[in-house]
């Protein structure tokens, strides 16, 4: 693992010096690197991220920071992040290919990625605010989902292999640590950094902090977090971590890579896509959302199915790990018992990710990193009361993840909870 | 770690030569190694044990082969277990004082732990054999269930220590491999190690090896304790890794020790009780073993009923960890919500410790390593019948281990199966 020494920041300005020597970048951008143009786009709170043009290309250059971009030196941050984003992507483009970027060189010391630069992709965060409906995000979305997660674990992977790679991923403490806090902890009490929408919701953010089943419930699904290692995941798998277009959709960001459980991811992602839907009724100024709300359920819908599908089927084709060997069913006649365990495993992946959406919920409505789908609405009013249904739709999935059966139930609950206030 | 660049496994013949300048030795039996007298002792299937007597003093050399000593150099075992050891005990030790024996010296390259001379103790299994009442055990290895299995948790640790020690012991591949393929799945079709009292268990072995709910059982049991990393396990809590005086009980042997779940070690004891129990009744030549059966059914209840005790203790003044903080709890005068959530957490422990009670049971009877309690009985029919009762046991706590509430339940049932055959 890198320290800090010899890391040095990269500038707009250093950039073609230090990098134009890297055969990575001249073959795939040209030999002049001082015809390069270089501009700073990092949008996100933590990293340096450049696009790097010239007549024959574009590459994307992502530099880790050692400290929180969007703080400042006050909260450092190991430059390690980059090597578990690196190694993650690597994972990544062999059980899911085509569906992260391009890795064109990695450079441990100085904690940089350069890849594949995507164009005309967008984050599909701004696309869903501004009402854009992809057609293919669901099934691209869940059979990634399945496919990095049934792949990464114990299910499919020599064990000697998943235990090294458990080990490798344990030392991504620091960003760990955050998922930990900010995620799981923070949004239920007063914690330092949290904020919210003032005056319109602290009637329900106290109701909440003194709400005695969710505070378990949230513990509950933490515990869960650190001490299920079943899979690789992603590990910050929401609407921010997906590139789209029409056609295409590509998935970024693993610096938060972990060993952890198969619903996390799941559940995150969903959890997004709730919060766009109520999000909806604050981005109607240039016409109703009705579509787009009926778009986002049946992507939710979709994206379940489409994962359960998927992993169902790696289950009966790929399943050659040391769990439910197929010596002790399929070989013995009885394929029965191996769906009758795939059955269970899914129910508690399905409870699972219905806990962890309700804590995502939570923590980017109450903790310190909000979604744009709702900062965005500047009356704070209507902001407000877009916040308060996704709050009460957090609640109720968190609390109540055991006894909800389907995508159908729950996506009904929050088309009542969009007309109504159902207290 | 070490590899076996160096390593010569120590003979009763070279140990004094070789390891008579050793400070450790010097300090507790004398300088004079060419009067040491040393023998070796080792009836595992693993490693070499050595006892080394002076007239002042004696100790402990335990050397790991790197092999299987009960197979031979067929079935090699890395060293490096040795080192797991060591560091297993010098965490038990830090963790529940004086319950493991003192470590005098650890050697990487040879392998090898110089530790106390435990005296007059038996091993635990031996005792119960011959029928010993010891009075201490259920209060002792129930608290050292507790404290082990709470400290080594993320209830206790902090974080990053925790994460690096899961690092650390996610390499014990090769002993987790044998439990792994042991004891979760070779019982359960017909691998090439197993064996089992023949033809006389043909009947019932053929029908567990059909009995689908129970091999889903004893799989999700496997993916437990292959992905909860919830805490450090000792990995082989039997009754024959237990030591005992009448006054004191020490625990042995940790080198399976892996980050595992919480239920795994207090199941594994219990199942030995079980065993235990069972295997009275062919041993009575020298009278009823009554009173035997009936104490070894207060040691459960008392084992079980301790643990749960001390781990309740422990979580109401040790919790400092990352889970279920007190910053959500007791800090908002929500002291109820930390209860709720204790007593959610041990269901979970609960039923997942009669899972691995189950499969512990048909494991031993079934798979490659069996119990003494059950081997020693020579008339096989005899032994059969107390198998037999184990078996039924053992099934019917991996499968309705959700629907078992206490340890009066299971014992009640015992004592069903010991006076008929419940089919």
């Amino acid at each position: 693992m890198a320290g800090n020494q010899g890391f040095e920041a990269l500038t707009v300005e250093t950039l073609p010096a230090r990098l134009g020597a890297l055969p990575a970048l001249r073959t795939r951008i040209g030999a002049g690197s001082s015809h390069w143009k270089v501009r700073e786009v990092g949008d996100g709170n933590l990293n340096l991220v450049f696009v790097v043009e010239s007549e024959t290309g574009t590459v994307i250059v992502k530099q880790a920071l050692p400290y929180v971009r969007l703080v400042g030196d006050s909260w450092p941050l190991p430059l390690k992040r980059s090597f578990f984003e690196y190694n993650a992507l690597r994972r990544q483009a062999a059980r899911d290919p085509g569906m992260v970027p391009e890795v064109l060189h990695f450079d441990e010391t100085q904690a940089l990625i350069v890849m594949e630069f995507l164009t005309p992709h967008v984050i599909l965060r701004q696309a869903l605010i501004a009402g854009r409906q992809l057609p293919k995000i669901a099934r691209d979305l869940g059979l990634f989902l399945a496919r990095t997660l049934f792949r990464g674990s114990d299910l499919a992977m020599v064990a000697k292999d998943r235990k090294a790679d458990l080990a490798l991923f344990a030392d991504n403490v620091e960003l760990c640590d955050i998922t930990e806090n900010l995620v799981f902890s923070d949004p239920y009490f007063a914690a330092k950094m949290n904020r919210h929408t003032t005056p319109q919701l602290d009637g329900i953010v106290a109701e909440l902090r003194t709400d005695r089943d969710l505070k378990v419930a949230a513990q509950q699904m933490k515990h869960l977090f650190v001490a299920k290692a079943e899979t690789l995941l992603h590990g910050d798998f929401h609407s921010g971590s997906v590139m789209v277009t029409i056609e295409e959709t590509r998935v970024i960001d693993p610096e938060f890579a972990v060993y952890g459980p198969f619903a996390f991811d799941v559940g995150m992602l969903l959890a997004n896509f709730w919060m766009s839907y109520f999000s909806q009724g604050g981005h109607e100024d240039a016409g109703s959302r009705a579509g787009m709300r009926a778009y986002l359920l049946g992507v939710i819908d979709e994206t379940w199915a489409t994962f359960a599908a998927e992993f169902a089927a790696l289950w009966r084709t790929e399943r050659k790990g040391i769990l439910y060997q197929a010596s002790l069913f399929e070989d013995q006649g009885d394929a029965l018992g191996a769906e009758q365990a795939l059955d269970a495993l899914l129910t508690d992946i399905w409870v699972e990710a219905l806990g962890f959406a309700g804590v995502e919920i939570h923590r980017r409505i109450l903790g310190l990193a909000h979604n744009a789908d709702f900062e965005t609405i500047t009356d704070t009013d209507l902001r407000a009361r877009c916040e308060t249904k996704a709050l009460k739709l957090g609640r109720h999935l968190a609390v109540n993840r055991r006894a909800i059966h389907s995508i159908a139930e729950v996506n009904a609950l929050a088309e009542r909870l969009e007309r109504e206030i159902v207290r």
